[in-house]
């Protein structure tokens, strides 16, 4: 339609040229700190990549010391942390907690992105507060990579909006987008809406309002191949490489995946140990099933992204070790470097007048 | 608190002395007729009911002659029957199709239980309009048995109620313990709600408001025993009997459940044949393997039942075979002996007087 498609838009982003920097909350997370300063040091020595830890300097130093790394990771102090079971309003009291000062180094331009194994709640609060919303962006949402295998598809919001409109279900579709964009290299995603069948017209009205928007809006997303509705049963067919969902459906589908997926690695552990015979079977298979095992394994695939903020957050697993704290910066260091935020704003606040006056619309619903 | 508590009530109910007849809709499915006659033959022989095949006479009587099966079940005539793509209104308009015409047998007297695998919408609103809700039953809800092993643990609302209502959660509650004890003997079911986290507060606004409604008469609910918020990583966990959630939810989770079941299934196998080595290792687990396939298969747990009708509906997988329908039917057959009905008159409609009212107070949200 106008000559600035999202394509051309998106194509435009040049990827930054100086290596980012990943600001580490030490003080989150079930194994904090000792598990999230070994993962700061693996993403430093074995990724390559920028690192600074933020939390109580006395214990974070002496865990440096311990893995010889003093050098290789610089601290910022911080004297306050968030407890794990803290929620949104505790942590907008802290503002001086590890993941608070996080922020701070990045609004001031001294770090890029945040990492932390800490509450989700907590963390959300408060790197919404202290980061703010993207212009145009009405909700930050998280994006978690379903295990999927070679093809990844990202779920969005996986928690960040227990209620959620239906313009803003519009707006986690782009986000989406932007995500598969730039951590997968997929130009022009395709997107599905998270509902109960699969003909069109079915599902809560939630879905039905926001499907009749993306529907609507479709012809200009050239960014964008919406699929309309899939089910449940789909989120690992690798049908679609975006799954829009509001953020309580997006919560509890994800964990029935990750504890069903663990549920049935257990079953089979019991099958394979249940004979003598099982047994010789299971040493036989020792790594396809380890191989098995890392495929199914969530903390393989980083954390889950907050978008829409001005800095990237990348929220760990809270039980991460060492190795998914160093992937989550990892997967923080690629979404800095491939500018997601710039990608998202030319999606979200630079649409067309008329998607914003339908958005309008919508609030009458 | 009065003398006429939940289990004293619940335990009052005698079961049914002369055995009930379950009627087939022999056109609904994917693979029907064929699969559903040579299921209803199954129930008849190797489980022993009672069964009335309900379709095209000429079609199901060829069916039977193949099984030399014409004396063993009785064939009631409907010339028309519900499309597998047919949603609730296309349903309505087919009072000569084979579902309608097993509900009116239900209504008559002539037989107690509904089985169909046609497809869920259809199967609701056709049941729906024909039987009608239990008095005082605000929505019949759809509850499945989740593949947890021994222990079960039942889903309630599975898909009839995409959009639900605070109060409508409270009686999904009771309508999955009614379920329960009629199906697996628990008295006291213990009850969760799914939702986003495990602190309580944590949901969307139809949870929290559910949550303090189930909290509030929980000192009435003798027969009932709520143990707050569940998260989808324990859908699987047996930790409660009873899971309660809106349609929508509880679609997309139970999808999610299969769908992760199926695609480990399949992850396995490929992993048991990578190699020489595995390949061998799977020799030895046949057994083991084949234990767990049917444990993690749905078709094993013979279907969902629409609760809160004046009649026993179980809806089948719409892809059963034969076993997957003789299934249902034991299903069916279990809720009839038990009363189901009755059990959940008893929950639902003799509540006392200021839990009605409370529940008009919640209209006002």
């Amino acid at each position: 339609m106008s000559g600035t498609s999202d394509v051309a838009a998106d194509a435009s982003v040049a990827p930054r040229t100086s290596p980012p920097t990943v600001a580490v909350d030490a003080m989150g997370g079930d194994h904090a700190p000792a598990e999230i300063v070994r993962g700061a040091v693996l993403a430093v020595r074995e990724l390559g990549l920028r690192v600074v830890l933020v939390g109580r300097r006395p214990e974070i130093a002496r865990l440096l010391a311990e893995e010889n790394a003093l050098r290789d990771v610089p601290v910022v102090h911080a004297e306050d942390s968030l407890a794990m079971h803290e929620g949104a309003l505790a942590s907008w009291r802290r503002p001086r907690s590890s993941a608070a000062v996080a922020c701070r180094l990045i609004r001031r331009g001294d770090a890029d992105a945040l990492v932390s194994a800490g509450s989700t709640g907590g963390v959300v609060a408060t790197s919404t507060v202290r980061l703010r919303t993207q212009p145009g962006v009405l909700r930050p949402a998280l994006a978690v990579t379903l295990p999927t295998g070679e093809t990844p598809t990202v779920l969005v919001d996986a928690g960040a909006n227990a209620d959620a409109k239906p313009e803003m279900l519009v707006q986690f579709a782009h986000l989406g987008c932007a995500y598969a964009h730039t951590a997968f290299g997929v130009e022009r995603p395709r997107v599905g809406i998270l509902t109960i069948g699969s003909e069109p017209g079915k599902g809560n009205k939630l879905v039905r309002r926001a499907t009749e928007l993306l529907a609507a809006t479709a012809e200009e997303s050239q960014g964008m191949d919406f699929r309309g509705n899939i089910e449940g049963h789909d989120l690992l067919a690798r049908r679609v490489d975006v799954v829009v969902t509001d953020g309580h459906t997006g919560n509890v589908a994800l964990k029935a995946v990750e504890g069903t997926a663990t549920f049935a690695m257990e079953a089979f552990r019991e099958a394979l140990t249940s004979s003598a015979a099982a047994k010789v079977g299971a040493f036989l298979q020792r790594r396809a099933l380890r191989e098995l095992r890392d495929r199914l394994d969530s903390e393989t695939y980083g954390g889950a992204a907050l978008l829409g903020l001005n800095g990237t957050v990348v929220i760990a697993h809270g039980d991460s070790r060492a190795w998914g704290v160093a992937r989550a910066c990892g997967l923080a260091h690629d979404l800095a470097v491939g500018r997601i935020g710039d990608r998202i704003r030319r999606r979200v606040h630079h649409r067309p007048p008329n998607w914003l006056h339908r958005l309008a619309q919508s609030e009458e619903r």
